[in-house]
């Protein structure tokens, strides 16, 4: 397999990591979506990273297609271990929750965080530039309610959609990452919120994020360690 | 079942048309999501519009959700007659083109033009008032790309994702439909985009969509208009 990706879309680290829970190794291939490279935008006219192209060809593009996907290829073999769960009930609320932080959390911190402090390093003249830090402050201000919600479910539930891990845990966790490389993650907001993002970023998944750099930045000093 | 919609959210359309093609009656709750309603917030703390509730208590929002909950509760007994395909590469396009319509045509038209046009009318004072031109402006122009692909994707296929019809097309004239009703569907764009459109529309489960009439809003000369 191969996954066009940029080590700071939350989208295609949400992806990495489940592809690093099933144990399949994709070729990473970074791919700055802004540039709207052509062939890019043959494989996928919505021209956004992650697209994944299976071994057979098949191009899937979006955050949400492919989990939707390999749940369908990949996901039955994996018996206990699989990321959606199989109750009806369970899945509308693993669903619910990984369009929650791919989806909102998306709108109101990471794609803003993103943007500001990487994307634009490498935009055109014209798009970018130094990072808008009224943006950054607003996302922020947002992360911490969102922060809040994470310590309210894993306090009420072992993960965040129930008893098992599931899609919605590397959803929240993906997103969370990027603002902790950033170095805007509240680690102060809220402590049960802190123990499950410890807990999931000690999987082995989590490694390659960690060893992560985006040209021209440098993560956070917690970043990277296991007991921040 | 019951559905909070509200007439002109094009995600309750996408879900309404699903509901009425699959045969389901379902009682309309009409919501405006941005009142923030504590009880629309205990059944979906997202807060958006439509959220369905099953006979049986389930709650499920969000449209993206909403359609897989359905596949999976109602589809199987569909047969031929089911809205999402049988084969993987055609759910990965059923999927990605449902996306599209919902994600990025959203983002860049329906949000605008609902947003100015119809919800800041009931808006709170502060985030209220006439609608703001230059972003309409905006909204129609993108339009009008969206409308050539529509035409290229009908122009090359039977539908929309392949020879079926599927989400897609009902994602597609869901957020088609809101444009039109607030006269801003460029039928001179595309002419294949617009027979699609005159198939689609001419089914029976459009026709409550056309009969729908929020306050204070009056529909486009051709929105009812079987043959525009």
């Amino acid at each position: 397999m191969q996954l066009y990706h940029h080590p700071l879309c939350p989208h295609s680290r949400f992806v990495r990591l489940i592809l690093a829970e099933y144990g399949i190794e994709a070729e990473l291939i970074e791919e700055r979506a802004c540039e709207r490279r052509r062939e890019f935008l043959l494989l996928d006219p919505a021209g956004r990273t992650p697209v994944l192209v299976d071994d057979d060809g098949t191009v899937v593009p979006g955050a949400g297609v492919i989990a939707e996907y390999l749940d369908e290829t990949k996901g039955a073999v994996a018996g206990a271990a699989r990321l959606m769960p199989r109750g009806v009930r369970e899945r509308v609320e693993t669903r619910r929750l990984t369009e929650w932080f791919n989806g909102k959390f998306f709108d109101e911190v990471t794609n803003w965080l993103v943007t500001e402090k990487v994307y634009k390093r490498f935009a055109s003249a014209e798009n970018g530039g130094a990072p808008d830090m009224d943006v950054v402050r607003v996302a922020r201000a947002n992360i911490r309610y969102h922060m809040r919600y994470v310590g309210y479910l894993s306090g009420a539930r072992n993960w965040l959609a129930g008893a098992s891990l599931t899609y919605a845990d590397f959803a929240a966790a993906a997103h969370i990452s990027c603002a902790d490389y950033l170095g805007d993650a509240p680690w102060d907001e809220d402590e049960t919120a802190k123990h499950w993002y410890q807990r999931i970023k000690s999987r082995p998944a989590f490694r390659p994020l960690l060893a992560d750099r985006a040209a021209g930045t440098i993560p956070g000093p917690c970043y990277a360690d296991l007991d921040f």
